[in-house]
């Protein structure tokens, strides 16, 4: 049989969904993928100035040699395979196997769906820890398991956002995970600007301008999003400045999305959750604040954890009207669940080896360990920037990131933005690639984040082992300076 | 300081997503709903009819007791904890360590990030699987690590939504995963009707009719949505109705999203892939056949498998320009990566051990065992429905469920369809509810699938292990007969 019909064409981008297409995600962008190129040259055996890729633009520790904390590890592995609870009894110190146990009785299998929220026994756990984080109480059944804090930011732009005059507010600079999300929405981001020369706090009479401003244009803002310690900028929040943020999200009915993901990467200061300056207001001044919504997320691929691959994380909601949440748990549901190892993980972290149990030294040990490699890490970067000719730092508080700025203007550098200009890109593109090409550090250029108009940044973790990376960054930077800086 | 503002109230249904509020999912809706609170209700000390909940709403085969096989979590439990490999190395045999050893040495850890296709040595296994089953190559650049299928839906379904003209075909009855995605994105879910006298079998002519009709309608069709072996009909398609729907789509430039989670759940007939046909196809008749775009899916959690909570699954892309799949990538990429340990799976899944390597009879014996208990149950269960009065069912061919009729009609149930409208429910509804009530058995309403109107039908697993819940559900029938069907 002769077959009769014409073919149509394969679909383009005029066929598809135009917000997928315009939104972008610089984290894995140009850069990265330039990066993986040249990791794969260097693999075919090809000479490059380099002889591997140092992965500074993704705050992914483990695929920096970081090693996963024992606990975490070995309790996963009982829960994997039950029988190592008998058949290797002797690897196991006796915490381990009771935790894994408790799991066991309580899910069955990880392999089982658990309910859409996360299974009971981890989140009343994370409830407890919670509560002695802030003093005050938590209730499982407003905490949310989620596949990292992604899915928890997935659900809740999707669920605030009711048309195209939705707006949310969010930081600039910002993790981009939140521009994508919400240009894939359609709804409006709405930066507010942190103030750089007060390392990176937020500034209320901004946030208050940009409010009257948007809804003077139409904008209906919905939510208020605060990463706290700050992605990029590695800025922690006073308790002062987040009471401030409260207020404004109570008098506009903004949701407060608090992004706490580095809650344990503090160096310099001291982390002060949402959720806890929100209950101190509430018991002062219940009618003012007994309406504000807030969403605080966490994860376990930060922290000391850095166990990104395995996808834990959780959000818990406060002060949403039942039938709002009931919408979001809706949306959990038709993804079933987030994957029960990672729910697990969570419970892991928020609740690890008390003083006395036979796990409690080693898992300080590690812990501190990390710890104290990332703060030693982290000041060295930053010492390093600090004698870059015309590169600022701002000194690291907490998070895993620097965000320095590059002092580049056309008066001192006009060949720099004349190259620039000429590729149609950004100075901070420009040495952020060169940088690349020369050294194998692969970082991502600030305008990714978000930076005040003629203002340069980078976005570099602290991750990496040695320093020799550093060095050789620092060699870089000053043949760039030499050969666009105007004598 | 006292303070002055106005708060403003807690947003309600009105102030949300519309289409998030819209959105049905029925397998986790009311009966679910009620079900987890009798189970609450039992573990109170509460006296119900029965003394424990038959979840047979849900997949979910691990809840119900399905053991998980020792390879997959053998190898699991190594990548959790590197140690063991060597520190109880007599509890493993040797090719799940050398499986675990080359996992680790190409991943590093499943801690870190993967790239965010998955890991390059879990997609080149696959794709070797899939040209091994097919006898047609496959390229790992083009298959995506997703976690579970549901997330390769939501990407697929977000890039194909241009617009709210944009339309998807989905069968009816269909796996509610997609109506409700569809309805999230404000996209038209067009339904083409199963055709249940032939075993559910799909009928191109109708499909043709719906797409000329939803064509003259403006409706702009981007896909056609294939469940096979069928969810929640078990029906399996022959290789002329793949074919038939494979030149649909060539004639109309629809993409084919292939759901194939259930291809290695088959009782009667046989699996085979729209990719095989496809590229068969392809091969008589390259000019008619090159432009069709096809992404295949397939899952950790079905199968023999039943790993649900470990959220593995992959989906397989053909055809595809290089900028849609790029904006496809990109969506992948916000997400950062699927849970890594899942992805592990997935290779474990389709790369088990050979003949000769020494897990081989085990795995053999177990996952021949876990076969044949749900081939025993699904006949055991049809031959059930058989026995009931007014009642019809197909015979199971594959996937995990039976999608028996209701033959209830007003005419002889005159009392039941009063029931129904004066609870503004259908009769399936109330006979599901009675059920779970007076059992514990908990199925969905054929409603929360689709079905002709007029029709009733339920959805269940057999999972749950042994017969006895199966004599109750018969024995609530006769009860629920005689108390409704005119004498």
């Amino acid at each position: 049989m002769t077959k009769s019909f014409k073919p149509a064409p394969a679909l383009t981008l005029a066929d598809i969904n135009p917000y997928s297409v315009e939104t972008q995600y610089a984290v894995r962008g140009e850069i990265a993928n330039l990066a993986d190129e040249l990791a794969k040259q260097l693999k075919q055996g090809q000479k490059l100035p380099f002889d591997h890729i140092v992965n500074a633009n993704i705050g992914n520790p483990q695929q920096l040699k970081q090693k996963p904390l024992t606990w975490y590890r070995q309790v996963l592995s009982i829960l994997q395979y039950p029988d190592l609870a008998t058949k290797a009894r002797d690897v196991y110190p006796a915490d381990v196997i009771d935790r894994a146990q408790t799991f066991l009785n309580a899910v069955g299998s990880v392999g089982a769906y658990s309910h859409s929220k996360g299974a009971p026994v981890f989140r009343e756990s994370i409830a407890k820890a919670i509560a002695e984080r802030d003093g005050f109480p938590s209730d499982p059944e407003h905490i949310y398991l989620t596949g990292g804090a992604s899915a928890a930011v997935t659900y809740l732009l999707t669920v605030l956002n009711q048309n195209e005059k939705s707006g949310f507010l969010i930081p600039i600079p910002q993790y981009p995970l939140y521009t994508a999300t919400i240009a894939l929405g359609n709804a409006v981001a709405v930066g507010y600007y942190l103030d750089e020369a007060k390392n990176w706090r937020t500034d209320p009479a901004e946030i208050r301008a940009v409010i009257a401003d948007n809804k003077s244009k139409g904008v209906d803002l919905k939510a208020l999003v605060i990463i706290n310690p700050g992605n990029p900028t590695g800025a922690i929040l006073k308790e002062d400045d987040i009471a401030e943020l409260i207020d404004i999200a109570a008098e506009h009915g903004l949701v407060l999305i608090a992004d706490e993901v580095y809650q344990c990467n503090v160096f310099h200061g001291e982390f002060v959750s949402v959720k806890k300056v929100l209950c101190q207001l509430k018991e002062q001044n219940p009618e003012l604040y007994n309406n504000v919504q807030l969403a605080s997320l966490h994860s376990t691929s930060k922290g000391v954890s850095g166990e990104c691959g395995q996808r834990g994380g959780y959000m818990e909601l406060v002060g949403f009207t039942p039938e709002v949440e009931a919408v979001i748990y809706k949306l959990a549901s038709i993804n079933l669940c987030s994957v029960v190892s990672g729910q697990a993980l969570v419970e892991l972290m928020v609740n690890p080896p008390k003083p006395g149990s036979p796990s409690y030294d080693t898992y300080q040990q590690e812990s501190n360990q990390i710890a104290s490699d990332l703060r030693e890490r982290a000041d060295r970067l930053y010492d390093a920037f600090e004698q870059m000719e015309d590169v600022e730092s701002q000194r690291p508080e907490g998070a895993m990131y620097l965000f320095p700025k590059l002092n580049f203007t056309r008066e001192h550098y006009p060949a720099l933005f004349d190259e620039a200009a000429g590729k149609n890109k950004q100075v901070d593109d420009v040495y952020a690639l060169e940088l690349l090409k020369n050294t194998g550090i692969c970082c991502v250029p600030g305008n990714g984040f978000g930076q005040v108009e003629g203002t340069y940044h980078l976005r570099t973790t602290f991750l990496a082992p040695g320093t020799e990376w550093i060095d050789k960054w620092a060699q870089f930077h000053k043949q760039f300076v030499a050969q666009w800086k105007k004598a």
